[in-house]
């Protein structure tokens, strides 16, 4: 209650979609509050988590919806990737059926990008669309995955190939609860955050090298680093709502990082998304220096500053065996982005000056992998 | 070709989602033609289809796409309801993106109901949003599931309850194909067109009583008759697309006929949707009669009109052990209509007048039921 004045709004303008994030300590405790006193009525509510965060906060955060009259009903899945299936989302829908939710209900994902994905996209569905609440609760879903409307499953076809683009109708981003993550889940988080000031906010990239100390350790820093990375998020969002264009400059370093989840089957043990995402930054760096794009300058700044942090920023920290460059290129290619034919990768002429480049030459992105990665 | 000139043009405006229904004769021959004429350019195409329609007319709805420049992929599932599931949901879906289609391709629904409502869910999640283009093979779809974006599947908590939002970008209705269609489906079919006249518009009720041989004959009542139900059904849903309200007064009969559908299990053999419906729309202008709210001679009027084009007009005439009346009052409060507690039902004040009367006492339906179903 006390900390009701402290937390930061990002509002996102989608015309009758809009919404707004909130960001701050104790918001879990305050969720039913929140929700309650937006809707102007209490509702029922499906909470869908995954058993290491349902483990550590579930109790928490429907004690505060109960205390506000939400009743609820938590729908538990197994934590991680594998989660994203047609199998889950099944029984994941047909739990907020049996819950006996209506259209005016909500769901509530409560975990990490991986719910946000599966509960979004069962909120979408259900009864052809519930209410949607995401209270993300690792720092990637809070500052990339809760933000936007995308939501999705994998297939045998392809990571997120499958799934709605369905607003919430507020995010609430508590940033205590990040401090059960695992130093590597930060860390794979803050490469989503760093990405922002690389894509168009140099000032804020130049902020994040002298101040990235405070965000992990839980200071003020903290809550300021995710309110600007969902503002920047928003901005984009608000321009292509659809990602029918420059939605797509969120994908600075994921093409390269994509490859690599492939090429290391997505085992989370071996490479998580925001690492194959630092490692890609740097790649998408390195190699618009070596199309003269950029200074060969920056990209080393960008190396260093993730590495200071204690990202991998290079192909070789992986761990165990990888395909061939050419191996990497097939998977590059079959990348969803890929438009029939030609190759569109987020390239920069330098710190925060993130373009679409479209017909980028396979070879010279070919030639480049066998540089950075010799058979 | 030469019929080009025959195909009647209903508009359905719904801002940038806007689309053409066309209406007439030969146009499965001529679907390449009109899809490319109207995108501008070429693409590929899935066809998702059923066993039997893809069996009569698939080879002619390829030849025309071939001829136009539209490479496709057939996707044919089995007949009937049960198609409508989660597993073959996965199966069409991952059959879209087995073929490499990308946002700017199309799905093609060609088939009932059944398959507009599957393939048009699939072509909503395929990657977030396929381009999408109806060709309804049966009455059924022709007049009602093809127009309005509503696609789903069922789950064991009730029919049509997970879904999207989702409309097509062109619904081609060709009258020539449905002269496959049994007797019994063009019926069933038969019983939506004329729900038309019962909700809002009298006249066509009437013209139906004097016009219905034509159509049932294929003669040039057929076409207008289906180019007037598609325009009722656009006019409601332009008013309401995501269903807050009046887009309800489409559910004209479904309430009764939906408990009488999960009280005969769903069994084709014993009753189909148009089947339901038509004993519904009688049940309910005899409810209303009794309620007086209409007289009770409109109730016949409806009740020897449906008679007279061969279909089921009571409840008696279902084939087969029905659950006794209690029973039946039990699957119209689970209807996904209902807003808690309290029934809602389209009711009229006389042929053509039809409205969504809230707070339907249930002792009233189930003392109405019994009368009509005496144990
Ligand atoms: N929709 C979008 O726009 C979008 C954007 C980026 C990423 N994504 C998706 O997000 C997913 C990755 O998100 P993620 O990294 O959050 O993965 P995740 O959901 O798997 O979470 C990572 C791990 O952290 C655990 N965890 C989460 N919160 C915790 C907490 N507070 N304390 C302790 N443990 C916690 C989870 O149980 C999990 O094991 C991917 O599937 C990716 O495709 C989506
Ligand atoms: N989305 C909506 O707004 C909406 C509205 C009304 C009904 N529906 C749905 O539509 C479905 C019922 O539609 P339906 O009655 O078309 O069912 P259907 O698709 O099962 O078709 C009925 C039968 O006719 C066959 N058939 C179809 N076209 C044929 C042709 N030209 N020649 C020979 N056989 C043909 C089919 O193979 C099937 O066996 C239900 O699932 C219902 O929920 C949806
Ligand atoms: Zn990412
Ligand atoms: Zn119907």
């Amino acid at each position: 209650m006390t900390d009701q004045a402290t937390s930061t709004i990002v509002p996102v303008k989608l015309g009758d979609r809009s919404y707004d994030i909130l960001i701050g300590g104790g918001l879990i405790e305050r969720a039913g509050q929140e929700i309650v006193s937006r809707a102007g009525k209490t509702m029922r509510a499906a909470i869908v988590s995954d058993e290491t965060v349902a483990g550590l906060h579930l109790e928490r955060l429907q004690a505060g919806l109960t205390a506000a009259g939400i009743e609820s009903t938590p729908v538990v899945v197994a934590p991680g990737e594998q989660s994203k299936c047609f199998a889950t989302l099944e029984t994941v829908t047909n739990a907020i059926l049996a819950a006996r939710l209506e259209r005016g209900d909500i769901v509530i994902a409560f975990g990490g990008g991986v719910i946000g994905d599966l509960a979004g996209f069962a909120a979408g569905i259900a009864r052809r669309g519930m209410g949607f609440v995401q209270i993300p609760t690792s720092l990637l879903a809070q500052v990339d995955s809760s933000v936007g409307g995308k939501t999705g499953i994998n297939t045998a076809h392809g990571k997120n190939l499958v799934g709605v683009f369905y607003q919430p109708q507020l995010v609430l981003a508590d940033t205590d609860v990040l401090n059960t993550l695992s130093l590597r889940e930060f860390r794979a988080g803050y490469a989503e955050v760093a990405k922002y000031g690389l894509i168009d906010r140099p000032d804020f990239f130049a902020w994040l090298e002298a101040n990235w100390r405070g965000i992990f350790d839980g200071g003020p820093e903290r809550t300021q680093a995710i309110a600007i990375a969902c503002q920047s998020k928003a901005d984009v969002v608000e321009r292509d709502e659809f990602e029918m264009g420059d939605r797509a400059l969120l994908n600075l370093g994921h093409t390269f990082g994509h490859a690599l989840e492939t090429a290391t089957k997505y085992d989370s043990s071996r490479l998580v998304h925001g690492e194959g995402v630092s490692i890609g930054m740097v790649l998408a760096h390195q190699f618009s220096a070596k199309m003269n794009l950029a200074s060969p300058d920056d990209a080393l700044r960008v190396e260093k500053h993730l590495r200071d942090v204690g990202l991998p920023v290079s192909i070789n920290e992986i761990q165990g065996q990888l395909p061939p460059a050419e191996k990497l290129m097939e998977y590059i290619a079959q990348d969803k982005k890929v438009t029939r034919g030609t190759l569109t990768f987020i390239l920069t002429r330098g710190i925060g000056q993130s373009f679409i480049a479209k017909d980028v030459p396979p070879s010279a992105v070919l030639s480049f992998l066998k540089e950075k990665h010799p058979a």
